[in-house]
């Protein structure tokens, strides 16, 4: 594997291969995740090109070394650990906007670039990508998992929002997905194929994204609910309604408890209610619209409340009168991972996990997580895109207690059989990688998945592409 | 070939495969495409379920013999011609809807049925299929084409709104794409490799489709304008302001001519200007808000008329005032197809195009192509799906004419050149089939063909999967 990573750096140049023991452990472990695996890359590559990526892949494939995509390093399930050692291949400086089409609302890129970069470089177009995972997320990483977050109710997932891709494949061959048409029926949807297979069927190193224009009024509403089903039922309700909302998200009692008490001063200036919480995103052409909108969403949830509950009283149903107070209450949903984070005990980890079903059953599933979650006696708590049908759960436990461990992986497990069981699926957004390896052969079957690696050995037939992930 | 006929009789009953020469020459031919092949079938296969399908592909790739679907017969590339004759699988009698799902807004369906039944059938459910492409149209084909229509626009093409696919592989594996939740990042995405894989990878015998809430308010206003290219800017200026029209189509002035001379009685109730027409489809979820769509669509398009000519008057701009008006104003572009069939002279044919290019590119394009057409003399006419950057062109000509066929078959060759310079697709909605195989090579290159060939010959060594199409 060295002398792959020799023969790289005599045509890349030495400063494109790194050995330093902290930059392979940075790349080769994470934070963030109980997927790790102890497996390092022996070096880490920085390419600048396509003619780089494949320059690379042909010297790996020629000496059977693994070859493992690098991009912000946000993903969970260990997509980007190195089981089985090899060369890990960091985007760093392919971070460049190839090509702005504002006119065709596309843009070219490299898979390094940062979406909030991105979208704030082209924000005067009136334009933007509006997928939304973790900030630090780059492009080819977003690809590589179909990435969504809380805009994927309205705006679908990463798969609706590539137009193509360039891929170098094991042997060092680049191919292009597609031209550049927003609509095509023209051969086989490779571009699909590619975005979520986590690097595993070729390396990607640029994207042709679809844009969307952004929303010229929006508003934000926040509504408690007395139960966790109570708020599911009536995420469901307005789902069914057509109303378009732009996003529909979910947070238990105890995420609203962590507001209170470790929130940021922005998130702290409101004293939240403790109860299961829906967020709801307006979005639209004109602000007459959606004030009809917040309107019609405000009559629909008092009355699944009265039909669902009997004549109780309506859930307080509080919508932003600003756009600050719009920034801050959106702000109390997108900073709840890290506030959970900052406050795990030191030496504690945090098992976050991440299922879908449909959405008639969404309530039940996450009524039945909180109960086995609380059953350990461990602090779990359940975030989620509702709208979607998606949700995950978190839950700290000290990895140094064997028991605790395997009580979580258990409760964990029994969860994505769960949703199974649900006709859902074991991963709604963080794809599969090193950590749901198993599930995925529960929910798809040995033939399907026997498929997916028919489909891999006809394109990288020595196994090198980011290999022992997937599938085995 | 016969042999495997008779096997699947003994397995699947005498009536179940039929050698009737007039149902052969139905099963291998198409009247609305000019992709035709001279190859029929031995016999047409009738199978009730997976599992006969299943025993059809297990004798057939025993004997190495080629299986063609069937669904409508509506597709017009020579999509479900038998070039090296083989079984024909006709799914007349797979035509049930096998569970409806409303509370999660899915429907699984067998491949027979047909999209408008479906709809018919869930009406009052308030949900609907959104895909409408030829009102023939069964799901198999809408699948193995990723088909769209009119309403691609608003809601996307057939591979947004597939959740999972059954499909029968070659050697008769049965294997599910998916389980059913709406979102998911769990493994390749099979699905979208089997939509607009035209049967050529395997065939499916089962579908899960999405559904969307009905638009609860809508309506339909047409706009006359003084030359192609102003209704296609004005087009690309209403894209880009994010207005959500449900719809925006386009006809040409020859378009609207045949409507004055030969439309229905429905649509000859009013005299249309024959002029470049855009057809705009409104829908919301309150008549009010598809009112204020409506007062800033027609302000745009005066504005942008003014901004791209000068200070002229602003194009009359006409929106339906009640539901039986905006029925009649719809009803003029969907039956445009089917006018302009019927007024062809005896003995002549219709050789149909369809491209796609960025929006930018579209009004250059659809200029372009109306002055070649022009030239060859011919009855020459453009509709189109402006929203998409997709339109097609209908040409007509007599086949026994050898210069007029060379001529035609030119002109074709010539859009698919341009679309291609523009960074565009050979086609937007109707797939390769026989017609296009040497387009798609030109579009995508011999690589990225390669790979497609590659993923085939790991599902289907034999290449008995409706051979012949996509590629050789």
């Amino acid at each position: 594997m060295l002398h792959a990573a020799e023969e790289i750096a005599r045509v890349l140049g030495q400063d494109a291969v790194c050995y330093d023991t902290d930059v392979l452990e940075h790349h080769g472990h994470s934070d963030w995740s109980t997927s790790n695996s102890p497996g390092r890359a022996v070096a880490v590559v920085y390419p600048k090109s396509t003619e780089d990526v494949s320059a690379i892949a042909r010297i790996c494939n020629n000496r059977n070394v693994p070859m493992v995509p690098f991009g912000a390093g946000s993903s969970v399930e260990g997509n980007f650990s190195q089981p089985h050692s090899g060369i890990c291949v960091d985007f760093s400086f392919m971070d460049k906007i190839v090509a702005f089409h504002p006119d065709d609302m596309d843009v070219v890129v490299q898979p390094g670039v940062n979406w909030v970069d991105l979208n704030n470089h082209i924000a005067s177009s009136g334009l933007f990508a509006p997928m939304d995972p973790s900030p630090t997320a780059t492009v080819g990483g977003m690809v590589s998992t179909n990435c969504s977050g809380t805009n994927a109710f309205r705006y679908g997932t990463m798969k609706d929002w590539v137009l193509n891709l360039t891929v170098v494949l094991a042997d060092g061959t680049v191919i292009k997905t597609r031209r550049r048409p927003r609509k095509t029926s023209a051969g086989y949807n490779l571009t699909s194929l590619f975005v979520g297979a986590e690097g595993t069927l070729g390396i990607v190193t640029e994207a042709t994204l679809k844009l969307a224009p952004i929303p010229q009024a929006t508003s934000v509403a926040v509504v408690p609910f007395p139960t966790i089903h109570a708020a599911a039922s009536a995420a469901t309700a307005l789902i069914r309604s057509g109303i378009q909302l732009a996003a529909l998200e979910i947070m238990d009692d105890q995420q609203m408890a962590i507001l209170n008490a470790h929130g940021s001063p922005t998130v702290r200036k409101r004293h939240w209610a403790e109860q299961p919480t829906l967020f709801l995103k307006f979005s639209g052409t004109t602000a007459a619209a959606v004030q009809s909108d917040i309107a019609r969403t405000a009559a629909l949830i008092a009355e699944n409340n009265n039909t669902t509950q009997g004549q109780t009283a309506p859930p307080p149903f509080h919508f932003a009168r600003s756009k600050q107070e719009e920034h801050d209450l959106w702000a109390a949903r997108k900073e709840c991972l890290f506030t959970m984070t900052s406050m795990r005990p030191a030496g504690h980890a945090m098992w976050s996990t991440d299922v879908a079903v449909p959405i008639s059953r969404l309530a039940e599933l996450i009524d039945w997580s909180q109960t086995e979650c609380r059953k350990l006696g461990l602090f779990a708590s359940v975030v989620g895109h509702v709208g979607d049908g998606n949700f995950h759960v978190a839950m700290m436990y000290d990895p140094r207690d064997k028991a605790q461990v395997a009580a979580v992986a258990g409760c964990v497990q029994r969860m994505m059989d769960k949703a199974l069981e649900m006709e859902g699926t074991v991963s709604g957004e963080h794809a599969i990688g090193i950590g749901k390896k198993a599930c995925l052969r529960d929910e798809l079957g040995e033939a399907t998945v026997g498929v997916m690696r028919g489909l891999k050995r006809a394109v990288d037939p020595k196994w090198v592409m980011n290999p022992g992930k997937v599938f085995d």
